[in-house]
């Protein structure tokens, strides 16, 4: 039963004990988490099948009580009971399995990008559009409760106009080169979080760009012909100006901290710590380190995630993060890498 | 087949295939939690059972896809699969559950405390101890990452010899008065936990109590012959002093804080806050709130805690917080209690 | 020229030209801080001489221009020019320089404590008040800027009624053995100003102590018949409870905090550190060192408590700082040193 | 007597009780500060005459017992008696003063700049070194103990190799309009300090500026012909990249910061603040606020940056902060200013 008129029954015919069926398409890394997730929400989500190439990852279903396990997507895409499709596979079958998804009228979450290619992405988003079905991006940093507090702080007038916003994004240490070398570059796999972060957070689109790219941490990556350090400025069509700095490495841990300086005052996101102690001694006094990656930093992002795209689904509301802002980000990541080949600003269309 | 077996099957035979069975009594607030985190330790713990007096709890467990449910706890207790029973029922029935299950040989964890009376606990605790079965009382705190890393300081040496610890509890707001009536009075449930940190942290014996109670909060609370307010100081068997302050209402949620001064440092637990998002004006600078209750603070600890629980089944080894620990923590608090009552320095036996 | 007049004709006839005339007896560590900082206001204030037992005092005052040195603190009192009279001089002189002063009619300003015996202290302040002179002691730690917010905050209602007060002072090491053995005991000496401070913050007086003292530091303190660790519980008129801990020894700088919880919220008061500087790497983030000791600690407070003096002065205003207030802060730490010795609480008069 | 004589007779003939004698040229806002630092070094210094065009400043020294107040410069420059000069009169008055000094064989502490025109400042320069006298540009946020800090953990290798240095500077209001037309513009007159500090800190030379300027705070700075905020990205020799934001306003007080990240970990350092109190209420925790501006913030760095002039003369040593330091930072104002006129990036010689 399509998601609409089972969101219409649960809203006005008052049957709210119908939960939503949901198909997940990859129970890798990511699948993973956002189909534990989705077990904390049994009294509205059943999550019906699941589909994983290999084997584990359909044992691993099947042990959380996944009735049905595949490793045919299409086998989840035709089912009539399911009413959304989570694409969680690797990158370069989003675009196929949200098209899928799409002519089959389901509601889909697919995790970002939607394909490394500006032109496909562009014609997967306009047959969603004619499909008609609701599609929710998985900018998930968007959800975690810091990063929220601060665009409702912006949103609400108490900040001011913003003038500048700086973002740092500091990865504890590199993925592997066979990561790096599909991952269409590090500005489109890594910065793609913080372009779309800082769109968000200024609420205006960005008009230019200046980026460069070095190589500081490793000799491997730029044999790779990646780059593992970017710096790079943005000007907002409302005249913010934002600089975002990315490294593929840390001594200390994830490093990712926003801050947003605006007429009235100024946000600052800081690094939530593992522990809450300190300890004083002769040197000072420690604090506790920075959370150790992603994993940890945004557990709670993905579960409020998947939470909105259920909402969004079921009260008919339109999502939090869609197709266009995927596709918006990717041009400012194309912007910033020919800013980097070519060293001068470059406009956006 | 009793938990012992299954652990040496597991260990000795390499048969790690075979799932730890467990039972659940009681799913209200801290069943329900439990309950939870035993789902996500799928691959080793099978929830066989549930028991819970009303339909809604059983219903819940049933949701989660508990096979066995029941409002019988016999049923669960006699149950030749179930290895471990939690007790997480209301707390004049621990007592009760905790004995049945130690005669049929299982392995218990128990929410605290296991009695009001102290002539009970005792009596408990010798039967526990002639059956031979392992018992661990849910001190939860002890399994939160931060008291734990200070735990590990201490025990390192890294801060040299104890001179002081300093504890302070206040809860945002005091529970019903119905609760407070049953509770056995503000030191025996919820300073209850300082005591146990306290001597936890020291690692040694309390030797002397000093105590004052005050009403500060609530005129009801003192009709109901409650305190609501406490202020205790505790010299240990090694000379180090501890002082613990207790309060039922903040204005700025749940605070709970510890430090812990040494020969060589200090060690400092402070609030976690819910954003790590500072907000900067002309008034200075806001930092995040503090997290609203100890469901929010120690929902790590909960984890952990049932992990340890598990760990120490499977390896054999002994409990990380035992029924002793859970007597001693309410001896001081009788002592506390007198000392309040005569205003004058307590010494424990 | 009496001091009343001056300030009467600065106020009042618009002669503001005319300078506030000092004399200092005692130019040691502390009377060196007090010459400095009666520079910096040297549009309103002269010091017109400075007396001083030794030659290597007196030429630190002739080097900064002090017109008059002198080894007879009565040349100094006597001066019909000197309008107030600074009093830094060792401790056992402060009630004889006291009581000359305010014979000769001088205002006076007086290093803390005015004697060490109760009694001695009793009949200085009856002379000081016979003789209607003005006499600030120098509790200088409410002029703290931290400190004085504090009390801002609380008298302006905004943290509501207070519950508690918890005051740490840990120095960085003992002072020398020589100087404990004169120091009328650590409580005396020490916990004194955390006494003032108390009961400056709370606002009502103690009615009630109980204290533990213990050796933990150094054997050699204990010889000499003095306490290193001290744990104090006091209870105020208005239903406060207060606890102080004093240690003579820390590893890592000079330690002085404090914090007050109220009905609608709470203070602290944290060590201010060397630098603002931050180092993170794999262990952490380490912050910056505490100040070494109240010399850096309290420089500020000082200025201002020197300024205050002054300008109570010129007002004609009551002082921020009496020798009342040193009187009663004597009897709590009197107090405090009998339960002590006798193990038990006892009630203030 | 010149200068070296007078160090070596201090150092190599023992003849340590002969002060450095000084003359203050200028006691405005600055004069004052110096004037008074160097009261502080009674021991070493005396201030043997100062210079000032208005009778106020003349006073003002005259009250702190200068004993030549004149408004001729050249007096000063001519007296046989006068070791060194201060020059901090008008900033247009800078490389006149510096060069009467030099010929007169002086030691020189100037206030920056030496002079709004490059051509000049290297004419001054070359002079100066043709004289022979030292010469110290005052750089005063070197001297921070907070930025020293950094540099000095940066030089110990502890930081590893510099990834990027980030600078913020944004002051609590705009200067008056009158002071902005002469100023030379902000990145002459603001930024300057964060290019000597971004160069300092770095270790290296810039190779290649990109700048944007905007109007965000004023529109009478914009018709003054100046901007108001600027965001600055360097690259340095050594590959560091460098990332400055500046501001003329912000409603939060003086906002001055540094991070520097490194292959092996990151220093920050952070506003210090007016008071160590911190607030609790239901909103969250209120910290202390920024300090109003560079006055309290860099009062130490003031009485450090003397200091540090006094002892490189007498101990011959070269000066932390040279002219050449200072027409570096112009020469990277200059190519900042045109890479914004030309929205390119700017390569310097």
């Amino acid at each position: 039963m399509p998601f609409i008129q089972k969101a219409k029954k649960r809203l006005f015919l008052g049957q709210t004990n119908e939960n939503m069926n949901i198909g997940i398409i990859g129970i890798g890394r990511i699948g993973k988490i956002h189909l534990q997730n989705c077990l904390t929400h049994f009294r509205e989500i059943n999550v019906l099948g699941a589909m994983n190439p290999s084997q584990s990852g359909r044992n691993y279903a099947s042990q959380l009580g996944v009735p049905m396990v595949t490793n045919d997507a299409s086998e989840l895409i035709a089912h009539t009971d399911i009413d959304a499709i989570l694409v969680c596979s690797a990158t370069d079958s989003h675009a196929t399995y949200v098209e899928q998804a799409a002519k089959a009228g389901k509601a889909i979450f697919c995790e970002k990008p939607l394909d490394l290619s500006l032109d496909r992405v562009r014609q997967t988003l306009a047959l969603v559009e004619e499909c008609g079905v609701p599609l929710m991006l998985a900018f998930n940093q968007r959800f975690d409760p810091s990063f929220a507090e601060a665009k409702q702080l912006i949103d609400s007038g108490e900040l001011g106009s913003i003038r500048s916003l700086r973002l740092i994004s500091r990865d504890p240490g590199p993925p592997p080169l066979s990561y790096i070398k599909r991952s269409g570059g590090m500005l489109m796999d890594m910065t793609i979080h913080d372009f779309d972060m800082a769109r968000y957070q200024v609420g205006a689109e960005v008009v230019e760009v200046y980026a460069r790219g070095a190589n500081l941490v490793s000799d491997e990556i730029k044999e790779a012909g990646d780059i593992d350090f970017a710096s790079i400025m943005l000007t907002f069509s409302n005249g913010a100006i934002a600089t975002i700095e990315n490294c593929r490495e840390t001594s200390y841990g994830y490093d990712q901290r926003m801050e947003v300086f605006g007429s009235n005052g100024m946000i600052r996101i800081e690094n939530p710590v593992k522990t809450s102690t300190l300890l004083s001694g002769p040197l000072g006094t420690l604090e506790g380190k920075n959370l150790d990656f992603f994993m940890d930093r945004y557990a709670e992002s993905y579960r409020l995630e998947l939470a909105a795209f259920f909402e969004a689904l079921t009260a008919g509301k339109p999502m939090a993060a869609t197709g266009y802002d995927g596709l918006k980000a990717m041009e400012i990541a194309e912007a910033a890498m020919r800013s980097i080949a070519q060293n001068r600003p470059v406009r956006l269309a």
